[in-house]
């Protein structure tokens, strides 16, 4: 079997335009997958071509490419390079004098409805968000904090009135505000927040509270030093009874910035990155405002204290109250993903640059990134880089289309919240590893401040465990797959269960991606094919994936229906047992995901050039995925031993392939070359 | 089979005393192990017994309990916590005042010979360091700068009189100095540093010269502020010959601290972490130092210019004259891994006061490590700081047998070199890892400057590329290994050696350790043992760990020379590809040398309620890295796959047993209370 590329070899059904390519003309006839400028090209490519690194920078925005151009020319300046050295004061300093500069320039309301200055399609706002992680964390947060979390609880939960007399102010910055919804004693189960917001109908106001020390709102974003009003989530207490989280504009600070009566505010100080956040604690000691403050769009008090919700099941209130954090995760994935982007471009830079120990019998020394080793540190990350970036698109594109939605649609609603728990929890991780991986890859020169990389790595640490903790997310994940599961399959039992066609059980049981015609066409020819170069084959990739998934899911319901039959005392045990296979049922789910998200993109990419080495780049994205997997489908005899170390031999041979072309791939994140620069890949 | 502790089951052999006392009246009848202060004990231990805590301190520090005992008491106080939040230029006064006070107190001659104020035992210098990790580790790299590499450098490589000249001021600090060996361009390169050291025989002096902005010396620790002198390494020219690398003596500071003429010192500022370390950069431009200040005692030059050494081999020589770097590696190993041993009991403790989300039908909110998930973040990581430990202390003690040597043995310090590079790779990306995911499982609190943990995870991250970088250590690791395994087989081919019984070969092909009757004795009876129960026997673990390095290794030695086969342009490719199996031969043989040590370590153990602990922790630490590395062992038919569920199944049920005594296991590290102050776990 050749480990050379094979750009005229059987194409996946799915790369119409990478084999319409690889016949033409352009195509390279030897191994090399396109002219590159970095790679001995065997060919020259016409000149009316754009270069390769722009057709992949168009493959990688997809839908999103003219407003990210906007945001690159206009918002990702050298204005944005914080300095690393500031301290804390002064990281502040600049974090906010950037924020406002950014309000300034009109871009803190894109996304927002026109009548407030914005584009009028709220997908924007994530869009943009994602865009300022290639810049500074920092500035992404508190942007992020003062334009998506506060402003964004005002247009959602507000009503007319609340948008109209605040959110001009809070676009312009002229009223810096705080999201406070996390407690001390209440991280990931904000439903269990202590904090009261209770109806006097005498006064017809409401009395914010904070009861306990664990009821402390804790790490919320422009507390610390900015914000002048807060956006608090507590138990509305109306008539005797408890209603639920709801939310509440608070006035916490004067015009002077001191802060109100009955209002303590701490500041959490120094942290492990993003040292430009005000992150701060907020305490409420009968903190009274009038009652139009509640944010009451979905569930409010008459002057008479009579509670009032358009959202009859309390349940479906709240997720409907926290809905705000949809956005938000969706916003800190893409901007986790952003950052790492910027790590790997300037981890592979320095690759092409920095040679160490002498070419036996050569002159010169090696270049690190013709180490095998090397390639395997970078490469694969690359291949990640694109296949998160297309899912990212896929996922923003569903949250367009449910903006659009004329009435609400629960089911719709649930699958984007579980998507975004999903890409935020496995975005962030691969980003904490990734820019790890990419400071080690960096030796020495990797962990000067100078060279950016530690930055990075402080600031997108914390993006593991806030907005939702990945563990959390993840457990999330796994229990509305459950649920999506039992809707589908009801008590069926495992047996019965087991007599359904698998192909048939499978499609029922895996929610389809845009992908889906696309993705069964191609598992359709897998099933026809024989043995031969089946690990290339896209097909067959997609079968290992879903496969995974819905045995995963099958044995995770099974053991969750025993687990229901626990007696109540051992409930506890039952369940806290299945957690280890209900994270792996998320990632499984995930990478299911993503790997359809990256077929769709290549699929919808125009270039046949760069569809040809995005089709290769998926091949390695697949292959390493599965390496790192691979203990479960030998456990699950989805692959022979063989096939296992066929994999990891394909991994080598795809760095190999792909190496030549490193300096155009990473010039396809599109990352403003202001960005891009570090004294030790200066020349 | 029964996943409940087995105090009277079938022990292995090596754990006599932990079957001693299972049987003994002091043991649980129960499934517990041990009575425990944090788990509800059903027996109460003798009032005459230590604490358990205190039994695992004696059986972890084994050897140098007395030296480790004394630097708890003597220099791990509340001093040494440095302010997170001091900018660069107050975190480097700090440290260096530290350092100072550190040399005050007599502490930094541990290790050096009794003329010097030292115990006269060489190996207490990397025990001092390592237990320095607990403390701050810009204290501890900057005490190892000054106090191994440069002091220690004039005692190993210097004569008498550099030892009588500048010795005793460089343990008392009143001369500053800075190991000047990596070079810009060569940082894992030593031997091809460019940096010339020149006789001139006119005026009996050596010039020092840097030819290239590549043989700028950088990342030197003492450089940037402090140091006086440097030992700096570079090609000693004499009499028109190049005779590789030395080191002399070069003063770069007069006593106003401003630089000598010809010497210029570059700052390298902020960094990553370890911000008290003033790392900066040298150059020199033909400054010219006596005959006198080359370190000859491993070769130098005649008045007249003639080259003499008491070595003849000029690549034994240079190992040599580099040999100073395993006291470094090992204690660098040493230090990261108390490091991360602080961060385990940090996040342990928080997991034991933390509580999130309801128990269903219960009062209260979980305990954190009543999760399995968190049990399995955290549980694994003591297994492994144990296992780490012991193996440390195994290596320790090779040093102290290799320094207590009547003439030099090449082979005994090829094989002390090889295990503290494997040892340095192993437990500083162990580190690295594991700090992170401790900081993650605090969640927003571990994020927190004043908590500790983001302090601890920026100052180790560098620990994996310094001091030899991780994976060229490993590279090294793996060529020593095939190096002895050449040794032991020449050319006999891969057909001829799998005639040879399999266990004669696997004895003759890995090197043994310390405890070496014992393990096989565990190996010939888990030989003749049935099925039942097998995962749990000691005997079985060992012959998985073995068997795994032996047929890496092997087939390793059969692609190395198909490789040396080829052509000189093919060269390089060829030994390139061998790589990622090299870093798999090098992690194989450290885990089984861990594995042995950790074995021995419980045979050492005099208490019996902390060996019986530690053997069901042992077994933790086997389950986990089999579990992590199950790929293999099912692509290799070493286990089934119902064998490799199983091992899963004992992970999640070897971390519910231990989580009771999660308390008593990190007490058991042995670190002051003063060092495990932080606001997420105080009262």
């Amino acid at each position: 079997m050749s480990s050379t590329l094979r750009p005229d070899g059987p194409r996946p059904d799915g790369a119409a335009a990478v084999e319409a390519y690889a016949t033409s003309d352009a195509a390279a006839p030897t191994a090399d997958v396109v002219p590159s400028s970095a790679a001995p090209a065997t060919t020259t490519p016409p000149t009316t071509t754009p270069p390769l690194g722009q057709a992949l920078v168009e493959a990688a925005d997809g839908p999103f490419h003219v407003l990210r151009e906007r945001l690159r020319r206009e918002v990702l300046t050298a204005d944005l390079l914080r300095d690393p050295t500031l301290d804390l004061a002064a990281a502040r300093e600049w974090t906010t004098r950037q924020t406002r500069r950014f309000a300034d320039s009109g871009c803190a309301s894109i996304g927002y409805p026109h009548q407030y200055g914005g584009t009028g399609d709220a997908s924007d706002l994530p869009v943009c968000f994602g865009m300022l992680g290639y810049a500074d964390l920092s500035f992404d947060i508190k942007v992020g904090v003062q334009f998506g979390l506060f402003a964004g609880s005002i247009l959602t939960l507000g009503g007319p009135w609340h948008r109209e007399t605040y959110l001009r102010d809070a676009l312009a910055m002229r009223l810096p505000g705080a999201f406070a919804m996390t407690e001390l004693g209440h991280g990931s189960d904000v439903q269990h927040v202590e904090t009261t917001i209770r109806y006097l109908p005498a006064t017809e106001e409401y009395e914010i509270d904070s009861p306990t020390p664990t009821a402390t709102k804790a790490y919320i974003g422009n507390a610390a030093r900015d914000a002048r009003m807060a956006v608090v989530f507590g138990r509305l207490l109306a008539g005797g009874t408890d209603h639920g989280v709801h939310a509440v504009l608070v006035p916490i600070r004067d015009e002077a910035g001191t802060p109100l009566p009955g209002v303590t505010i701490g500041d959490h100080g120094h942290k492990g990155g993003l040292l430009g956040v005000d992150n701060g604690t907020l305490r409420f000691d009968h903190v009274r405002v009038p009652r139009r403050l509640l944010l009451d769009r979905f569930g409010g008090v008459t002057a008479y204290g009579r509670y009032r919700s358009p959202i009859e099941n309390r349940n479906a209130r709240f997720f409907t109250m926290v809905g705000t954090l949809v956005r938000g995760r969706i916003s800190v994935g893409g901007s986790a993903a952003a950052a790492t982007r910027r790590s790997i471009a300037l981890a592979a830079r320095y690759a092409l640059r920095r040679r160490q120990f002498p070419v036996p019998g050569g002159e010169s020394d090696v270049l690190l990134l013709d180490y095998l080793t090397h390639q395997r540190r970078l490469l694969p990350r690359i291949a990640e880089a694109y296949a998160y970036g297309f899912a990212q698109n896929e996922l923003l594109g569903q949250l367009r289309r449910w903006d659009g939605l004329e009435s609400p649609d629960v089911g719709v609603e649930r699958e984007l919240e579980t998507r975004a728990a999903a890409l935020k929890a496995a975005q962030t991780r691969w980003a904490v590893d990734t820019v790890q991986a990419m400071r080690e890859a960096c030796g020495g020169a990797g962990f000067m401040t100078e060279n950016v990389l530690t930055q990075i790595r402080q600031d997108v640490d914390v993006f593991v465990t806030f907005e939702g903790d990945n563990t959390v997310l993840q457990q999330l994940v796994a229990k509305e797959l459950l649920v999506g599961y039992r809707a589908a399959w009801g008590d069926l039992d495992l047996l019965g269960m087991a007599r359904v066609a698998a192909r048939t059980l499978g499609e029922a049981v895996l929610e389809r991606t845009a992908a889906q015609p696309l993705i069964a066409r191609l598992v359709a020819r897998a099933q026809v094919r024989d043995e031969e170069g089946l690990p290339l084959e896209r097909g067959w990739q997609v079968v290992m994936f879903e496969d995974r998934e819905r045995h995963i899911l099958e044995s995770l319901a099974h053991r969750a229906r025993e687990a229901a039959r626990a007696r109540p005392e051992e409930a506890f045990a039952a369940l806290n047992a299945l957690a280890p296979h209900m994270l792996a049922a998320a990632r499984a789910h995930t990478d299911r995901l993503v790997l359809e998200a990256f077929i769709a993109g290549i699929d919808a990419t125009q270039d046949g050039r760069a569809a040809l080495l995005l089709d290769r780049l998926c091949d390695l994205y697949v292959m390493s995925t599965l390496e790192a997997d691979r203990g479960w489908f030998l456990e699950h005899h989805r692959i022979t031993p063989t096939r296992s170390k066929e994999i990891s031999a394909r991994v080598d041979a795809l760095c190999g392939e792909l190496r030549p072309y490193v300096a155009d791939l990473v010039e396809g994140f599109g990352i403003p070359e202001v960005l891009l620069d570090a004294p030790m890949v200066r020349d």
